[in-house]
């Protein structure tokens, strides 16, 4: 307790990634490196911009490194995930999802005056006309994307006269500045077939495509097409409607993303760079070991966390509630006490969403510990 | 972002609970004091002493609160919350689960030594000899109890001689002091019919007496038998055993809790005070809203979120991604941009652990904002 996290005096010291006090989140430096020069690589070659999401990872460290390596800014799912990405300096901004609450709106003026690049969401007139009134308020104008409904119905407008319709309010508003569109199809990204998947991709990026055009045959300016992840990377070019790439988990990967595959039949070309540790606290019943990662240290909403290393080939973990896990070994194997294990995140979004820290490792030795400075700001 | 909440600014201004920045977590103080005034009191009907179970609430405003009705300390399911709670002032608390590498085992000790009356459970005569090593080092006594496994294989060790044998280890060592038992039957707690609960819950308490009788007959000393929780609240004390109850869930209960019936078919007797508070983000589509609550805003380890205020009857909740809640509305209704809807947890202390903060609210206002010190702290 001694400094603000558990792991603080291990950094540095050889061989401290096995002595990690855990549950513990780690982050293998020289993959997330490598997944961060990729998908930059990837964009420049492509002639489109990454504005890579910031709900992923949460961290004012990351966005950094991803904004060196050439993208644009970042992507925040929340307003309050904003506001810590605007207080660590992040300058360029895109607020996927609507700003709705009266408090909300006022604290999203707030950022505004306090970050360059600001730019937000809007599905609904209501919502623009109530943007519109606080900028005005404010004394600064607001930027602003439409957001195209891709047919998942979470959120955006529907294509045709609706986008249009909002796209002429907000271009006509003095206090709201018209930067483009968005659209985010978040229901194909998963999908682990590749033409089933590229085929879904192209058949929102044609709505959203006709829909840019039919913008600008009004005259409504679209600087801007922001969209795609992680899962679309690859398809999303050919359609050539993105201006930028919202991808998120490219940079950690988890269990879901390893599973969606490319064209050629290969698993997708980023490399699994998080892992949650964890050690051994129970192991008193044959075949079975009982480790300190349960409900409280993985996401649940996918598939249970997968053994990588530390565990016997062909143990299993298992979800043993809210504060453990159980390791179902082969017949006659065993697991000493405290024996550190790795294991690949189910979904890695809302699994960093539990740490308040990445345990950023190099090889076998830890190296640095980042802040997930926007973790559980969801409001 | 003037303060550390978003919503601090609502504090004591009537009406501002339905005006809270979302997701937010709610605690409705009234029936919150009614949950710790009510097991207080059964616990001191039944001559047993509670030690309510901080992994439920990880908050030292809540601990203090349990602690002035009558409870005897705290119970930690891991060190990292045990060392949150000292620092909050807490002066007696159990770690429920065994502490095991090198790098706790060091923690704990400096935990041992600024806070008054801590106990550890211990399974393992490995670990056993380690702890005691490391107290001899630090120049203080550790208080151990001896975990019995319930047969659920988790942590603990086998009753007979296995246990037995534990606690003659423990009770010979210089550096431990031998407190007695603890046995959590954590498999039980959430069966839905009383009469197997029961069952399956004496059985455990069974073969915790017999322990606790050997224990004695050995001359091991047993002032203490710690377990049960809000599942077994009511059976426990027939059993005669436990000399403290671990309860945790009943001060805020959930989904799960409230589907757990007592022996006339009622449902358990705490109330509901614990809250998931969520806003309409988007409502473009015909019998569908979408809120700002996801996998980030509910544990999704137990069924969806139920919704209870500010939807129409016949609506329900369903997960809608990470960030985003949909609610599927009945036909022909339609909720407002920015309405706020109040959910039941599916179950509360995952939940809990999304959360920097508790809404303390009485009726519509917003009282205080309780943080969640111990958030993450399962290492």
């Amino acid at each position: 307790m001694a400094g603000r996290f558990v792991n603080e005096g291990l950094i540095g010291r050889p061989g401290s990634r096995g002595k990690l006090q855990t549950p513990a989140l780690v982050l293998d430096l020289d993959a997330f490196e490598r997944n961060v020069a990729a998908m930059a690589e990837h964009c420049t070659r492509n002639g489109m911009k990454l504005r890579p999401h910031a709900k992923t990872h949460k961290s004012v460290a990351i966005a950094k490194k991803q904004i060196a390596a050439g993208a644009v800014g970042q992507c925040c799912a929340k307003l309050g995930e904003a506001e810590a990405m605007g207080e660590g300096g992040i300058e360029s901004l895109l607020i996927t999802s609507p700003v709705v609450t009266e408090g909300a709106i006022m604290r999203l003026m707030a950022l505004n005056a306090r970050v360059a690049d600001l730019m937000v969401a809007v599905d609904n007139p209501q919502n623009a006309e109530a943007l519109a009134g606080a900028a005005k308020a404010a004394g600064k104008k607001l930027k602003v994307l439409v957001d195209l409904d891709p047919g998942l119905h979470r959120t955006g407008i529907a294509p045709g006269e609706p986008v249009l319709s909002l796209g002429r309010q907000v271009h006509a508003s003095e206090w709201l500045e018209l930067r483009g569109l968005q659209c985010y199809a978040g229901h194909v990204m998963h999908i682990e077939d590749f033409v089933q998947r590229r085929e879904q991709s192209l058949a929102a990026m044609k709505v959203l495509g006709e829909t840019r055009d039919a913008f600008r045959a009004a005259g409504l300016p679209v600087d801007i097409v922001s969209g795609g992840g992680t899962g679309s990377f690859n398809i999303d070019p050919e359609a050539k409607v993105l201006t930028e790439l919202q991808g998120g988990s490219y940079i950690f990967m988890d269990k879901q993303y390893n599973d969606v595959h490319v064209g050629n039949g290969a698993p997708i070309p980023f490399e699994t760079s998080l892992f949650v540790q964890m050690s051994v606290v129970s192991n008193n019943t044959k075949n079975l070991a009982t480790t300190d990662a349960g409900f409280k240290a993985f996401s649940t909403d996918a598939e249970a966390p997968m053994l990588l290393s530390g565990a016997p080939e062909g143990s299993a973990y298992f979800f043993f509630g809210d504060e453990q896990g159980g390791i179902a070994l082969p017949q006659g194997a065993s697991l000493l006490l405290g024996a550190a294990l790795t294991a690949i995140t189910p979904h890695c979004d809302p699994t960093v969403n539990l740490y308040d820290a990445y345990h950023v490792v190099r090889g076998d030795t830890l190296v640095d510990i980042w802040p997930v400075e926007a973790r559980g700001k969801s409001a």
